[in-house]
């Protein structure tokens, strides 16, 4: 094996170690409170090893969010260019965001609001600020597809709900449990059932007014065999 | 004045030169990111000082949040108790949860899943822990009482349901803009209207299954005056 081969191959290794540190460590103390120290300590390297292959915290993040990030977009646009109905997208959506759950992922999101340190917050901003972007559009797009087809309701501001949906979703952050006895697929069936049919109980207000119906006054009984003619 | 007198003015003084500086950085940097020194520099005093008053982070937030969370569960608790309706009560559940949004109070949430010093987990954890427990319960309640009065959906887990509706509302803390153009009001109606009613939209089904009806064979037009009749 030549000399540049074994060194380009040991550097791979290296950039590999770097990566699954940090993403043990994103994972179980946040990104926020993660530092390049943190990192290096955990791959028993020098702080400035680090440095040498990543110019900042958040161009560790952006390696290792990236393929999910890209699923993420694929997935979503392969569902909007589906010849389904728009419940059915309605709920491939929900379940393909769902299934893509991944905390160090929606650190690139909190990364957005707050307190990072400027450079970090640059290079992930400029990176993954116009593919949420995108992704919420779609999103938007799916909702109004399906007030066009007259399946969905048409909702006053679609954008507002994209954020309803999409933050049920994310809030999985701060208490979903992988190793829980609650799934995902559970959690997309109650999410839908939630979005899709709301939590008014129509069946059983049509059973209250069945009731309501029978125990009707006599003269109100038939009113359509007066006025209203079903002839 | 006396002197001792005098000397607690300026310990009170000093306490709530702390906190505002404190609130001030965990709005804007969040919790995770500030430390005891940036709060003493903010408020030109020596970290030792900030440290006398306030063993650590954690209890600077506490100190913060408590009238918040009070009132959070106060209010829920007035609102279960009252003689109205389930679906005014969830309207008014949701209401009081949305304007009651505080970005500092959820940062005691977020603290509690990863990477904060462990001290300042505990603290905030052993406070906030049970009292957010006892909300979620009340919010569990609400959707059974509902569930009971044939008003609302029996969902199979209502505490997913729970967790779907406080995350929708929580995730504000990644979009939400007070100086934005959308009100927390306008976002109240939206996501009532989501959660009430579903995205399906059923008015449009009615419209389309009129038109369907009308469009009917004869032989399908009124089967009622066959088999079922109306007299």
């Amino acid at each position: 094996m030549g000399e540049r081969l074994q060194k380009t191959q040991k550097s791979q290794q290296r950039r590999e170690d770097i990566l699954a540190s940090a993403r043990e460590l994103f994972e179980r103390k946040g990104f926020a409170n993660t530092s390049i120290n943190d990192i290096a300590q955990a791959c028993g390297i020098r702080r400035e090893n680090v440095y040498y292959y990543y110019p900042s915290r958040g161009d560790i993040l952006l390696d290792l969010v990236r393929p999910n990030n890209q699923q993420l977009v694929d997935g979503m646009a392969r569902i909007i260019a589906a010849n389904i109905s728009p419940v059915a997208k309605l709920f491939l959506a929900l379940q393909h965001h769902v299934k893509l759950f991944d905390r160090v992922a929606l650190d690139t999101v909190t990364v957005g609001l707050r307190g990072i340190a400027h450079d970090d917050r640059l290079s992930v901003h400029k990176e993954v600020k116009p593919l949420y972007k995108g992704y919420e559009d779609r999103w938007v797009e799916l909702i109004m597809e399906g007030a066009d087809a007259g399946v969905l309701r048409r909702m006053e501001n679609p954008k507002l709900v994209v954020f309803a949906i999409l933050g049920m979703c994310n809030w999985l952050t701060h208490w979903y449990d992988p190793a829980g006895p609650i799934t995902l697929d559970g959690i997309v069936d109650v999410f839908f059932d939630l979005i899709a049919g709301g939590l008014l109980d129509t069946s059983r207000l049509r059973q209250s007014l069945s009731k309501e119906l029978a125990q009707l006054p006599e003269e109100l009984r038939k009113p359509y065999e007066g006025g209203l003619s079903v002839a």
